[in-house]
């Protein structure tokens, strides 16, 4: 059986940007991450015999950045000229995938990553993906030919419906976020592919997963992740109101780091109501827009208009990157709501990458600790918060939580 | 039947050295490149029709560099950190290639390329992999399955006996510079991915032919061609004292825009004698070395050895690249002969990527004029000498040119 990953740039772009910050402020910081599957009743741990998962985490290990790998990325200049710097890609040059610990846990896998921020960093997306391959080839394994051949029909009809809906709205863009809940690797390639070639590029704009944007000549999409906030919290714990300014100090750094290029702010971390409580108005004004991971969308492009306008800036020239379990009703819907009053895009994920008629899965990879303290994530769904809970409780009170939505997690 | 050249990196890196250079300083310089057939007796009207010939080349025309292919020439760092700079990266992002000229005439084509020199130099490694490959498809369209499977084999077995031969000799390093005379491109990438699975990288560095450096994680090799030294000429054409300048303009213009990095300079343009007297102390104490492409290898090593020693610089830090028709037998006999003398290292061809068993071309294009111009190469064998015979004669006097080495060209 041919291994899931086979290059170091099969991940989100995200994981680039975030570990150069990383690496240049906070390379030494110990982190931990944790693996968590969020979606009830699915065995793991007999569905995928444990030494399958360590042959492909494994052979992550062997990997190391190739020559042409490093060119692409140093030649990256979407976001601002050159923007990966030479100390980072020296480093890129001699990575290798730090250990990782695995155990089984009942009907689960207990999987964790520990090291300095800017080595474990890595792992989240890898080992997400694996999971969800390994569990579909466990789902396809007593299928004739025949049967998957039906599946990968399913599939290209799916897909076929998809386009022809979008194509009704040449305006609405949205660029793939697949990566990790992708049903396959090869699967997430043919999806992004067509894709590049059915849809203009002013539609289909671009993919997460940095070697297939190398692959097909797209742009590789992306800038930041709840474990920024979630570490620097952990960084800066001394007491509550060092917590709180965390969360601006992520925005600082980021800023600093790139600039206006990939200034989307990720809103959700600590609850959408401190996000635009902390959120400055000169930081409203520089940065180029907000992305939504949880909660109601609709609400919160309301909010984020009625924010703007409060302080002066017309929202025309802001972007909102909606991401949250998106579907194309779903992406239409958000659209035509929103469309002429604020700039919007869409990061399409599991149901672009894994829409097969299968089931799928809520699988996380979160940091939970840096520097041993507990860390949280609270999000607009507090379904989907992350967290020891006394933890959970005291972050809602740093940060002034009220939010009671709470809905199942979409996958 | 597939295309030969499906994108504008399949080309050799040395296009982009000058072509960087050549945009920045010289761009708009009218030039004619034309092809010519130096292999006697080979038909070529007759073997290859017009219209698959048009067909290949509008092929080409249709071509743009893409994205992922952008960021691998930006991220090049070879030779100097980020060495394409952003506008002629800009340049080559809206480029497409300009108009040929072609017609039958006997049993021979005539191809011209005419047009500013910043976009016709794009044309000649193209036209050659295209007339060789369409040549051998020729040559090839007789011939049963089971027949191409032989050569196929004979080509395979080719190569294992190099490299059998080769891993006697650990330190005698090479690379691929087969991109124009080729068989197909289909069997520089066979070649080019076997040698880098089958060799240390401190023995096959790495190939001229850009894709195939991007493809397999290689490092791309080339510095510049005879047309930079001939186009000068063309240039400063005012007066014989000009054109004898213009061979040192050339040395000055490529220092200044790329230093040591890619500091291999052409030695035979002019004869090696008059490369010699005219390469300053300074230039060979800055340079890292020459490159042999005519006349006798041995000789000419033993020349340059004498050169450095006159001037005080040790040639043990020089290095001389062979690329003139070289086998493995030619190879070794040149590495055990300056073995310990001076660096080496060979630039392999038309041997490498088209050993099948069948003759082989010689086959190139080259500038024939600028600003009208007359241009001329005379080389270390003046077999390969090119020019109106009137302006030959002319050079030689202007540069002193007094060897008769006068050997068949070898392909």
């Amino acid at each position: 059986m041919d291994y899931i990953v086979n290059s170091l740039l099969d991940t989100d772009f995200y994981k680039f940007t975030m570990g150069q910050l990383v690496f240049h402020r906070y390379r030494a910081v110990p982190v931990k991450y944790a693996f968590k599957n969020r979606t009830p009743n699915i065995p793991l741990s007999r569905l995928i015999p444990e030494e399958n998962l360590r042959r492909e985490l494994d052979h992550i290990k062997d990997l190391s950045f190739n020559n042409s790998e490093l060119h692409y990325l140093r030649g990256t200049n979407e976001y601002g000229e050159r923007m990966f710097k030479e100390d980072y890609l020296q480093f890129l040059k001699e990575f290798r995938m730090p250990e990782y610990e695995l155990e089984k846990n009942g009907d689960t896998y207990l999987l964790e990553f520990s090291g300095p921020w800017s080595e474990a960093i890595y792992w989240e997306t890898f080992a997400l993906s694996i999971i969800n391959e390994l569990y579909y080839r466990a789902l396809m394994s007593g299928m004739s030919e025949f049967e998957k051949d039906a599946v990968y029909a399913e599939r290209t009809l799916r897909l076929f419906e998809k386009i022809k809906l979008l194509r009704q709205y040449p305006e609405l863009s949205y660029c793939d976020f697949g990566t990790r809940r992708r049903f396959s690797g090869r699967n997430q390639d043919y999806v992004v592919r067509v894709m590049s070639e059915e849809m203009p590029r002013s539609q289909f704009v671009g993919t997460s997963n940095t070697y297939l944007a190398m692959k097909h000549g797209l742009v590789p999409m992306g800038t930041s992740a709840h474990e920024t906030f979630m570490v620097m919290s952990g960084i800066m714990y001394a007491t509550d109101e060092d917590i709180r300014k965390s969360h601006n100090k992520v925005l600082q750094d980021w800023w600093e780091e790139y600039g206006w290029g990939l200034s989307i702010a990720l809103t959700d971390t600590y609850g959408t109501d401190y996000f635009f409580r902390d959120f400055t108005e000169e930081q409203a004004r520089n940065w180029k827009g907000l992305r939504q991971d949880s909660g109601d969308p609709i609400e919160f492009g309301e909010k984020a208009i009625n924010f703007y306008e409060s302080r002066g800036i017309n929202p025309k020239e802001k972007l909102i990157v909606f991401s949250d379990g998106l579907d194309v009703n779903e992406m239409i819907k958000i659209y035509l709501h929103f469309k002429g009053r604020i700039r919007i895009t869409f990061g399409w994920g599991t149901n672009l990458t894994n829409d097969m008629g299968f089931k799928t899965l809520s699988l996380v990879v979160k940091t939970v600790e840096a520097y041993g303290n507990g860390l949280v994530k609270l999000s607009d769904n507090i379904a989907k918060a992350l967290g020891r809970s006394e933890d959970i409780a005291r972050f809602k009170k740093i940060f002034g939580y009220e939010s009671d939505f709470n809905q199942e997690c979409k996958s």
